[in-house]
């Protein structure tokens, strides 16, 4: 006989004890948000003990529901609802946001029942449409996606590009669900309560939508069942609800905003718990799975074929970035690349013939992109790529940020480095994406300098753990590599030598082919160089430029098509830090730069051959 | 006699002359976007002919109408606009792209009738939005601000940002045109020719929505009349038009996006010229401003009265910007502040008091905040600082990325930076914000390090042009500078030292205070440290440092509450770069952090006193 679905008094009172363990927690922290907890306590108990299908005893099991948090600092209600069915000990929660515990002030996936960090608002849609998108593209699979997110943080833009995506691949397992508490952390939000202007909007992004009274527990299970029978269209439950609910004199007050209940903890508690009324231990039934989803082998993905390519001839390397994607494809059927509108720019069109459980299309939305990759990437469903100018992935730095925080396996393709694009100009030209993937912690970084290091590079960045970026460039340069050459995260290459070298240089991609062509000139007139391709930034290979630059008498020149701060140089600065007797010149663009045909620009900016003949001159000064 | 209103032949014949012009210069530079100029060359023909009052011989002044193209990619049409109303010689047009004209790939304010650089979609509109509101609330002047954007980057949150923003503060005198050509890079668009569809959105979002054929010049003019009409709404107007429009076999076809006509250049200048019915020189009538507003003076703006702190009080730096903040204020009335609903927290609430002419409540929608902040500096109305946490700038990199390319001057503060926050754990610490702020061209990085510091800090980048950042601390620390401390940009302090000092110990902030408590206990055990306090991150006081660690034995340990990369480690390393014979130790937080205590996270880190210690014991093993 079927267990019968939780009742609803036994509901409300999980959203009680949901609300006792907020304040008490955060009243043992000395920190910490109560008031928003309170408001989805109700919105809680009905998902995790009547909606909601999921294994308790393996929380991220590929079968169950997901459950996103966006507003992340509401966490303690949602370790509370961890702690109700048992996985939580309640000792632990008393611990919350100290050095120690996994139960931090904002969810961190080091906790087993959590996906991804959130705490920088407004992410959360962005994951669960990527995870929803998998589910139906990819997994083809019954489970469903549930994202809550706060009143505040709707006036966030990365919220409507996913409501925009949702609506635009008719995610019908994706349930959105908007906690209107009316309050942000200064005052009333933009809409304060009007639930209405919420659903009107929604609406006209084509959304099921749903208001409800948030804290009313039978039309919260009401409205998840209207959810489950809509098709072609992703549901929203507009849920009005009060800030501090429950709370006398702190509920839909202002000035509660992330903060302990202090004096007035014991007096609410004692109201908390005067309006539970099962006295023993509560009865609830948690729905499992509709089926079983399995486990998929995402590990040791291999190009399907060696690079091909024939020494000298004139490739780009973002047009191999889509060559590497297509032998990905043809070797793991859980690839999935996405891209803003630029997939016959940045090459990733390679994989959309492939149809939608291989390419995403997200449009011109680029926090979304990377949003929704971070969420397809949960629970290693699929190996995600994403692609667009890299200048652009400046407008996702945030998710960037968050999804190194969130244990993030994702892999980004950058393509048009640099002033060589030429014409576009500064707008379109990245001059600071090193400087920003270095700085994400756990990041590699991929410089590739031509089109076989780049497949090679595309193929490590598969099986590489954190978040890859790859940085491509426009113009054509000439193959230099074999196609049997190794490549190594943290191994660079010294592509050229003398028998009497006097100055390392240090280059990659286009100042890399400069600095080659420079290393020819200097050569006839005597002049030795060594020229390393450090192919990974980050790590970057310490030791071998020690040695090699001791070995040319402690000389170092860089050279980059980038902006001074961030990238290469200091990159290779960091690696000689500690040594004492090593010179280093570093070349950059200097500011903002202009438009332009490549070579001019590569010339008026001094990272040319011709000026690098000039800076490696002055080098041998020093 | 007034001079009647150009008429609507006429408005045509322009549309057709921007279109040939724009086939014309992107043949003759071999790039650029035609088609994407051609589907808006009636929008730019009425307005600039018929529907904006500006002065063609002063195209910045400040009483004139303003004009926003946010899909810079067409702005071939915007600067036949400009030849066809005589600012620009038609011959230089032909120059278009190359080095040595500003007539770049993209708009560039090195041009004098362009207020803000565009290229990066989705921007545009937040920049007219805060035109939109000095106008209104500053200015309190009857210029209307237009802006143009193109329907693919209305995926774009940013967009709906600051929609949302129009919408809230009502802005009557901003009027938004969507050019709906349905076609973006790679094909057509999310909605492709639905104009109801947008006409919808923009309905929930209360702006008064015209849908109009964009082609016909009648519907605009009437379009643009119905917006001056309407008041206590921003207008949308929905202009269904087609890419490529009158270029035979290319209009509305997919595979034109950003390209010269090639083979077809001829064939459609033809096409082109025969739709000219006036033969002759054409007559228009630009209206002028409807009245004359003045300059204003932002220049040389100082604190009303100088710091004034005991020394030894504990205050945290992010209270001394609400008080500079509010000194500023009282000299000068054109302070405007912004702030993402974080105002009790980076206290920039302390210019709420004096209403919407001087604060703007964002709410949280960050990249809005920054491109709003940048409309409203443009043409120096205002002097703009922008705040919220530190970390939650990296959500408008690319915003501040593009105000760089648009000499914009606008001031930013980040409170909260680095793990000294404590509880809140990592989502909410700024650890990559001075990485991100260093690789802006131009940039001013400011870390004060104590109350003085602070207030001297916000009154230096009021006065100082292009983008200054502001780092702010969560935790009090002690004042230990006088008031009378003179404080300058790129000029380090010595802050302590001894008779005997054998390490230079670089710090700032809170890693600043926990070196001078090392200072302090070193010196009882006989080993001297001399600490410095850079002030200015960028540009760094590079001859300061190189010759305090000359005359401590070439011994330097830089300690900061950032991740390693791009901070103020690299900073210094290339402030030494050409030094031979100098050490630098470098420590950070070299991963995620935890949540936690402050005082624990610091002594995890190894970046309290107590380590710092342990640092510099190893440091004079080198």
């Amino acid at each position: 006989m079927a267990t019968p679905p939780t009742d609803l008094q036994t509901l409300r009172d999980l959203a009680t004890k949901i609300r006792i363990h907020s304040v008490e927690c955060t009243a043992a922290a000395n920190s910490g948000h109560p008031s928003s907890s309170s408001s989805i306590a109700e919105i809680l108990s009905v998902l995790f003990f009547r909606t909601m299908r999921y294994k308790v005893s393996a929380p991220r099991d590929p079968s169950s529901d997901r459950f996103v948090l966006s507003k992340g600092h509401a966490c303690p209600a949602l370790y509370a609802a961890w702690v109700e069915n048992g996985l939580i000990p309640a000792e632990e929660l008393k611990k919350l946001r100290q050095l120690g515990t996994d139960l931090e002030g904002h969810p961190t996936p080091r906790l087993n029942f959590i996906d991804v960090g959130t705490g920088s608002l407004g992410q959360g849609l962005a994951v669960a449409a990527g995870m929803a998108y998998v589910g139906k593209f990819v997994d083809r699979a019954n489970y469903k996606v549930y994202c809550l997110i706060g009143d505040g943080e709707s006036a966030e833009g990365s919220i409507w590009e996913s409501i925009a995506f949702a609506s635009y691949y008719k995610l019908d397992n994706l349930v959105l669900i908007i906690d209107v508490n009316r309050l942000g952390q200064t005052g009333p939000t933009m809409l304060a309560h009007d639930v209405d202007m919420y659903k009107r909007r929604l609406d006209a992004f084509d959304f099921n939508t749903v208001v409800v009274d948030g804290h009313n527990v039978e039309a919260l299970v009401q409205a998840f069942e209207n959810a489950n029978t809509v098709k072609q269209k992703p549901t929203v439950i507009v849920a009005k609800t009060f800030k501090g609910r429950d709370f006398p004199e702190i509920e839909d007050q202002e000035n509660w905003h992330g903060k302990p209940l202090g004096a007035n903890t014991e007096k609410v508690l004692k109201h908390l718990r005067s309006l539970i009324k099962n006295t023993g231990q509560l009865k609830y039934n948690i729905p499992s799975p509709l089926s079983e989803v399995k486990p998929v082998d995402i590990s040791n993905v291999r190009l399907s074929s060696p690079p091909s390519y024939k020494q000298g001839e004139l490739l780009a390397t973002r047009a191999a970035y889509g060559k590497a994607l297509t032998k990905l494809l043809a070797s793991n059927s859980r690839i999935l690349a996405f891209d803003g509108d630029m997939s016959n720019s940045t090459f990733s069109e390679a994989a959309k013939k492939n149809g939608p459980a291989n390419y995403v299309e997200c449009y011109i939305a680029e926090q979304n992109l990377v949003g929704a990759g971070i969420g397809a990437a949960c629970r290693d469903r699929t190996i995600v790529f994403l692609s667009t100018f890299a200048a652009f992935f400046t407008r996702a730095f945030d998710q960037i940020r968050m999804g190194a925080i969130s244990q993030s396996n994702i892999n980004i393709c950058g393509s048009h480095c640099g002033v060589s694009i030429g014409e576009d100009g500064p707008s379109q030209m990245a001059l600071e994406d090193i400087a920003m993937f270095r700085s994400i912690p756990g990041s590699t970084v991929f410089y590739p300098s031509d089109v076989v290091a780049t497949e090679r590079a595309v193929e490590l960045a598969a099986n590489t753990k954190g978040i890859t970026f790859i940085r491509t460039a426009r113009a054509p340069t000439a193959v230099f590599y074999s196609n049997d050459q190794i490549f190594q995260i943290g191994k660079a290459n010294v592509v050229f030598s003398t028998n009497n070298d006097q100055v390392l240089v240090i280059a990659a991609g286009i100042t890399l082919h400069e600095s080659l062509i420079a290393a020819n000139e200097l050569a006839k007139s005597g002049i030795g160089i060594r020229v390393m391709d450090p192919f990974t930034i980050k790590p970057i290979d310490k030791f071998s430029i020690i040695q090699n630059a001791q070995a040319v008498g402690g000389r170092i020149l860089v050279v980059e098509d980038h902006y001074p701060e961030g990238g290469i140089g200091e990159a290779v600065l960091s690696a000689v830090a500690e040594e004492r007797n090593i010179y280093v010149k570093h070349v950059a663009i200097p500011r903002v730069p202009r438009s332009g045909k490549p070579a001019d620009l590569l010339n008026y900016y001094k990272i040319d051959a011709t000026n690098i003949i000039g800076h490696v001159q002055e080098v041998l000064k020093k």
